[in-house]
């Protein structure tokens, strides 16, 4: 118990520092097809240029009828100018053609027919008996779409590593993409260590605690491109934690704890002996006792088993990993306001706060105890005080990051 | 074909009416119960209060030693006081119990033992022979979370119409919630209109296009706490398309459409005969020829074809409705930053404009045709303009909606 690790980290790696620790170990996931429909929230693996041109007619970009410009030249209100209705650009038939004085009704969308270059309002227009009197002149290609306008063939729409939203699944499909090549979704392995945890439903007595852990990282990894193929809760006991991480077949590793009982840590030990520990303690608040090895090539990840720390470690740390191994450009969440309160910190270690963000403003949501999560639930970004900087003075403008 | 909607809408409904509209009309769903591990993203129908104290005994918050205050009274590096170690607390077993001139070895989270009301850090302190110097004064209470300083019995966790995110969920559990109370999910019919839509995969000519508004919707769906009953894609044809209204099961319709023929929009004219319309036509751009009507009690929400107006309405109108339907509170979305580029705007209009949020500075991003999507696809948040300003200047503080 009174060994060295109880006394504190002899060398703390600085916050910035995990991140390359990150980039030397990830390995990009192959890549597989998913349908259109099932890519939301999925990582490009390739670069989605169009083979298309959207629109891949001249068309319409208003109700009303498609003209010949020179038709209309000194057209008003004064001096209406008269054209002959030939008939409608109807989507499934054939191409209409205008010739010189004639006009074509359309809707916006519609087809152009040939001969026509421009569009004219309905609201600048009356039409009677088959003749349509013009109010307004109009320019060649006004109200008009050009083929390519929207999208030119061989463009590219959307490039390797996008993070694809509701509105590419729309582009996707109008550029006919039934489907799409993403990344494999990371698989994880949950291990959460400790012989205090009960779970939910048993009645918690001689300083037993609930394991929320397990739910609360089920939650957030729900919220990501990732899979949980299993969770396992394991006593502090060096061979069930060994063999826990042993048979893992999962893409990287999760292990959550813990408050033992004057044992040693089992985690960082098991993870020195069969492989190889790079990160044992980390120059930041909360997440301080973060741990980071790896396992036959696979990354294992070992968060302090308060749940806030679970809560920053996964946010900064285990999702940009997930995110490299799916190849994933980062993702602007930054957002900037003015701070509400002073915050201090310590010179020599990031502290990240929780804080809501909301009107320009930043409150601070300050912590109690060491695992309090309500800082979390009452907040909506994080704000990083690097471990250069000795806190924010209260009217200090700062950026934050925007929780997902 | 020149009837009186082909000239346009003659009274405008202002955007911020269409809220009060939809709440006019919106019912509540009913509850279920959710086990907490799907709960994600659900809309509680309950308040959370806790049964239990969090903790529910007196813990530790730091790795050292369980001690009485008073034995470290005067205690420093030059006078370290000594105190007998007489055991270890450890979860599961019974509580310890301390005598004056006693100190019980106790890990970050082990339950204090009786007699004991302050921690001693490690770093503080050395052990041999079961001795302890200690070379620091306590306060009482110091590094100790008293019962329920996490959480107070009785407390209010979470509120009814609280969206669940992760750390909710990390709550819920350490409160030993099995299961929540949520709004059962609504459930959407989509009718995407259009004689002109083929399928991806078709090669469309003489003037049809891809649809891609049912794959738009469908992402926009699934990013929603909603479900999507059917889909179905149906030509400009009034019987088929009021079928596909009076046949739908669903708690909310959403129809799309259309570019037709010179024929009417039938959907509107289809809502005002076996429904009624509320809305049609709103001074917004784009999406101003959104309708909104409601049949059996049900709302129908009117779409225009372009996938662009999709997106918008569907965030602002759609997922308002299905938000209040679930009896959600408002999330807080905004931030704020500068403008890089003048915007201008109609008076008597709410222009939405897509723009690029990063690092304070807000970037318009244009579109050029009416359907194009791409200004969605490069941009993370929208900024409203709303109909009584005139646009707003480069270097303006502007506040912007995020995305989802």
């Amino acid at each position: 118990m009174a060994d060295v690790r109880m006394k504190g980290f002899k060398n703390r790696l600085k916050f910035d520092e995990v991140f390359k620790v990150i980039d030397s170990i990830i390995k990009p996931l192959a890549p597989e097809k998913v349908s259109l429909d099932s890519s939301l929230g999925r990582i490009l693996y390739e670069d989605i240029t169009s083979g298309v041109n959207v629109p891949y007619f001249d068309r319409s970009a208003v109700d009303g009828y498609a003209v010949k410009a020179e038709d209309t030249y000194g057209a008003s209100l004064y001096n209406p100018l008269h054209l002959t209705v030939v008939g409608e650009s109807c989507a499934g038939k054939k191409k209409l053609h205008i010739k010189k004085g004639e006009a074509v009704r359309i809707m916006t969308g519609g087809m152009m027919p040939d001969g026509a270059d421009s569009c004219i309002m309905a609201e600048y227009t009356e039409e009677k008996d088959m003749i349509l009197s013009i109010h307004k002149p109009l320019s060649i290609h006004e109200n008009v779409s050009l083929v390519g306008e929207d999208i030119k063939k061989g463009s590219l729409i959307l490039p390797k590593g996008r993070v694809i939203r509701p509105p590419d699944i729309g582009v996707l499909a109008s550029v006919q993409k039934k489907e799409v090549t993403v990344s494999r979704k990371p698989r994880i392995s949950l291990i959460i260590t400790g012989s205090e945890l009960a779970s939910i439903g048993e009645t918690p007595k001689d300083g037993k605690i609930i394991d929320s852990n397990s739910h609360l990282l089920t939650g957030l990894i729900q919220d990501s491109s990732a899979l949980i193929t299993s969770t396992k809760i394991i006593p502090d006991d060096y061979e069930k934690i060994k063999n826990a991480i042993l048979s893992s077949d999962a893409d990287i590793l999760l292990v959550t704890g813990g408050t033992s009982c004057g044992k040693k840590d089992y985690a960082p030990l098991i993870v020195s002996e069969i492989g190889k520990l790079l990160v044992h303690g980390v120059a930041m608040k909360p997440g301080g006792p973060f741990g980071l090895g790896i396992i036959s090539e696979k990354p294992v990840f070992l968060l302090p088993g308060n749940p806030l720390a679970v809560c920053v470690i996964y946010d900064f740390f285990v999702s940009y990993a997930l995110g490299q191994m799916q190849g994933a450009k980062n993702e602007t969440r930054a957002a900037s306001g003015t701070l509400t309160k002073k915050v201090p910190s310590s010179a020599g270690r990031t502290d990240i706060y929780r804080v809501f963000y909301h009107d320009d403003l930043v409150d601070p949501q300050r912590a109690g105890g060491a695992s309090i999560l309500s800082s979390m639930v009452r907040s909506n970004a994080y704000l990083v005080i690097p471990e250069n900087i000795e806190g924010y003075e209260e009217g200090e403008k700062v950026q934050v990051r925007l929780f997902r």
